[in-house]
C-alpha cells in the first residue's frame, strides 16, 4: 500500500504541529511561509475548536465497531493514522447508515478483520490540513463517501474515476487492508474523527444542513451516477425498484431530472411518501408479482437498490426492448442470478454500478443542494444503531438513519 | 392456438389435390384459376418427385425422435398436419444438429413431451403449396430455423420480430404445443418432410450446398443478429468465446464484416482451425482464467455461445469500459449466475440473445452466400445421429454435424 501516511513514513519525520482556532487566520497568514505549519493556517475557520495536533501522532478516535461476524456494534476507541501532508482531519458531525454497513459487517460478502467502525457516509468540519492540502482549509464542512485513497496516477484516477482504479488500489472507507492505518484496516465513519487524503473529501455546500447531506455520499452517487449514465430524456419512464436509502435517493433525482417515475416498493405504507416526492405512480409489488404485469415493456429505464437476491425477471420485463436495467444493491455473495431467456426475450442490457468518481460525488452534492433534493431522515444517538440497523433489515428505515456524531 | 393448420379446420373441409412435377409447370399455368388446385402447378419445378399429395391429409413423416428424457433418439415414423392454405411442404435433405436440441430433449429447460423430433437447422425442397403461398413455389430451395408460426399480426410480427410475438404466439420449430399437430406438439428437422408455414421459411439461394446452408439457420442467425445490432466498427475488437457450432460462425461473421477477432476457447486443438478463419488471437482458456487477465478491458464486444453455466466474470473482465457482453447460449435451467459485484467494477452490458426474426434470417442467409461464409460441417446418416450428440457434449464436433435427410 502506500506509505506516504504510515505513521513512519516519509513527510512524518519531524513533529508538525497544527494549531487550530477561529482567530488565528490572519495570524497564520503571516506565518505562511513556516513550512511546519503547512498551510493549515492559511484558513478561515468557522469551527470553534482551538486544540493543538500533533500530525506526527496517530489521532486518537471514539466509534462504534463490530467485533466479530454478529455484526453487532458497541463502543470502541481506537487510533487513526497521524494526519499527513496530503490529508486533512475530519470532525465527524454526522454519518448515516447504509444497507452495504450491515452486509460488510455481517461478513455477507466475505471474511472480515475486527474490530470494524463502519460507515461511508460521512459529514463534518475540517479541523486540520496536511502541508500539502490546498483543496480545504481548516474550518470548512467536509463529507467522505465510499472511498478514501486511491493510486491518483493512472488513467482511472486522473480522469475522475478513482473507484477503478487501474491498479486496483482503491482504499474503501471501512475494513480495507492498508499499511497506513494503525489498525491494519481502514475505519469508517461510525466515529467523532477521520483522518482522509484531501482529495477524497468533498466540499459541503453551506445552504444544507450536515444530516441532510450525509446520504448523498453514498446513496447520492450511487444512484445519480447510473441515473445519468442512463442518459433518460424528460418524459422518459424511470423505473425504481426498492425503496429504502438508496431508492428514495433515486427517486427524488430521477424526478428532479425530468423522468416519469415509476416506484416499486414492497411496503404498502411508504406509498403516501413516495407520492408526495412527485413520482408518477408507485407499485406496491404483490408476492406473484402479478400487478407488475401491467407495466410490461413500458419502462425506458430501470435502477433497483435492493441489496438482495431477488427474482429480477418481472422487473426487467417491465422495460422495453433495448432498455437497460442497473443493479445498484449488492446482494450476499455479490452474486445476482438471471434467467437468461428471459433476459433474452426482454431484450434488456442489464448492468451493475458502484458509487462515483470524486468529481461525480462531488456534483451531486451540489446538485441536490442546489436543486433542493434532500434525502428523508432521521437522526439517532450511538447507542440506537443496532437498533436501527434492525429497522434496516426488517423495512422499517424511513428513509436513511443518521448518527449523531457527538454521542459516540 | 390457430385454428388454419387443424386437420379438420377451415380450408381443409374439402380435398385438394396438389400433382407436384418437373414438365407440369406449363401446364399448371393454365389451370391457375382453379382454386383446388391453389397456386402449386404455378411453379417451375427443380425437383424430380412426381407424386399426388392430397392436402386435406395429413403428412406421413419419417425421422428421428427422444422418446424420453434419456435423449436417446431412435427412429420414428409420424405424420404432421395437412399443408394448409398458408403452408409449404419441404422435402427435407438435410438437418444439422445444434447443441439446443440436446439440451431439449434431456429436459434441461424443462419437462418434454415425447416423442419428439429435434432439429431446427432444416432445408430442402419445397414440393407442395397452399394455395395462399406467393413466396415459394414447388421446387424452391427452401431453409427453416427456429421457428415456424406467429400470430403475425402484432407490432413485433409486423416488424420482423416474429420470435418476439408480442401475443406470445411465437411457435417454435420443434416440442411446443400445437392443435395445429397430429402429435399435439411441433415436430423438428430430424426428418424427412416438413409442413410449414410459408412466411417462417427463408430462400436458399443456388449458390451454396444444402448442407453448408442448413447451419445458417439457427447458429447463423442467432450469432449474426447480436453482432449485428452490436454495430461493432472496422477494426474493432471483437471477442467469440465458445467456438463450437455457433462459435465457429460468429468467428466468421465477425472477420468477414471488419472485427479483430478474439476466439477463445477451452479446445486445443481447434486453435488451427480457428487461427485459419482470420482471427487475430485464439485464446485457448486454462482452468485458472490466468492466459485471459493479458487481455483486460481490451475487447469492444464479446458474445459468447457457452451453452452452459460457467464463470462469466473472466470472460466479461476482457470488455473495456462500456463494452457489451452478449449470452447466446442457453445454459440448464436457462439460468446464469453473475458476479454483480465484478460486473460493477467492468462496467459492461450484460444481455442475452434469441435467433433472429424472419427477415434477418433471410439476411444472413444471403450475407454469408455472397460473402462465401461456410459453416464447418461432417455430414452425418441418421443413425449416427447419438454419436454425434455425444461428440458435441464432448466437444468433438468440427463444426456442425450435418444428418442426410434421405438416411431417415
Amino acid at each position: 500500500m502506500k506509505d506516504q501516511n504510515k505513521p513512519e513514513g516519509k513527510g512524518q519525520s519531524r513533529r508538525n504541529f497544527i494549531k487550530q482556532s477561529g482567530t488565528v487566520g490572519a495570524g497564520a497568514m503571516l506565518m505562511g511561509s513556516m513550512p511546519f505549519l503547512g498551510n493549515a493556517f492559511n484558513t478561515n475557520t468557522s469551527n470553534d475548536t482551538n486544540t493543538i495536533i500533533d500530525m506526527s501522532k496517530n489521532i486518537k478516535t471514539k466509534g462504534y465497531a463490530a467485533k466479530d461476524e454478529s455484526g453487532k456494534l458497541s463502543p470502541w476507541e481506537f487510533e487513526r493514522r497521524p494526519v499527513g501532508d496530503d490529508d486533512i482531519l475530519i470532525d465527524i458531525k454526522f454519518a448515516s447508515i447504509c444497507h452495504s454497513d450491515i452486509h460488510q459487517e455481517k461478513g455477507h460478502w466475505g471474511k472480515q478483520q475486527y474490530p470494524q467502525v463502519p460507515g461511508h457516509e460521512i459529514v463534518g468540519v475540517v479541523t486540520a490540513v496536511g502541508k500539502n492540502v490546498t483543496k480545504f482549509k481548516v474550518g470548512d464542512r467536509a463529507g467522505v463517501g465510499c472511498m478514501v485513497d486511491s493510486c491518483m496516477e493512472c488513467e482511472s484516477c486522473t480522469h475522475g474515476e478513482e473507484h477503478f482504479c487501474d491498479r486496483g488500489q482503491t482504499l474503501f472507507t471501512y475494513g480495507n487492508k492498508t499499511d497506513a492505518e494503525p489498525t491494519g484496516i481502514t475505519q469508517g465513519g461510525y466515529s467523532d474523527k477521520l483522518v482522509v487524503r484531501d482529495h477524497f473529501a468533498v466540499h459541503i455546500p453551506d445552504h444544507i444542513t450536515f444530516e441532510e447531506a450525509a446520504p448523498l455520499l453514498c446513496a447520492g452517487i450511487t444512484t445519480y451516477s447510473p441515473l445519468m449514465r442512463a442518459q433518460f430524456k424528460v418524459g422518459d419512464k424511470v423505473g425504481v425498484a426498492g425503496i429504502g436509502g438508496l431508492g428514495h435517493l433515486a427517486v427524488k433525482i430521477a424526478v428532479s431530472k425530468g423522468a416519469e417515475v415509476y416506484a416499486f416498493t414492497t411496503t404498502p405504507d411508504k406509498v403516501e411518501d413516495i407520492k408526495s416526492w412527485g413520482v408518477k405512480e408507485v407499485i406496491v409489488v404483490d408476492d406473484e408479482f402479478k400487478n407488475m404485469q401491467a407495466y410490461n415493456k413500458t419502462l425506458d429505464y430501470m435502477i433497483s437498490t435492493i441489496p438482495y437476491q431477488f427474482n429480477v425477471t418481472p422487473y426487467v420485463m417491465c422495460l422495453k426492448p433495448g432498455g437497460t436495467f442497473t443493479f445498484v444493491g449488492m446482494p450476499e455473495g455479490s452474486e445476482i442470478t438471471i434467467n437468461n431467456l428471459m433476459l433474452a426475450f426482454a431484450r434488456v442490457n442489464f448492468n451493475s454500478s458502484l458509487i462515483g468518481g470524486i468529481p461525480e460525488t462531488q456534483e451531486v452534492v451540489h446538485y441536490c443542494v442546489d436543486n433542493g433534493i434532500k434525502p428523508s431522515i432521521e437522526i439517532i444517538d450511538a447507542n440506537q444503531i443496532n437498533n436501527a440497523w434492525d429497522k434496516v433489515v426488517n423495512k422499517e428505515a424511513r428513509y436513511r438513519y443518521v448518527i449523531d456524531a457527538s454521542t459516540f
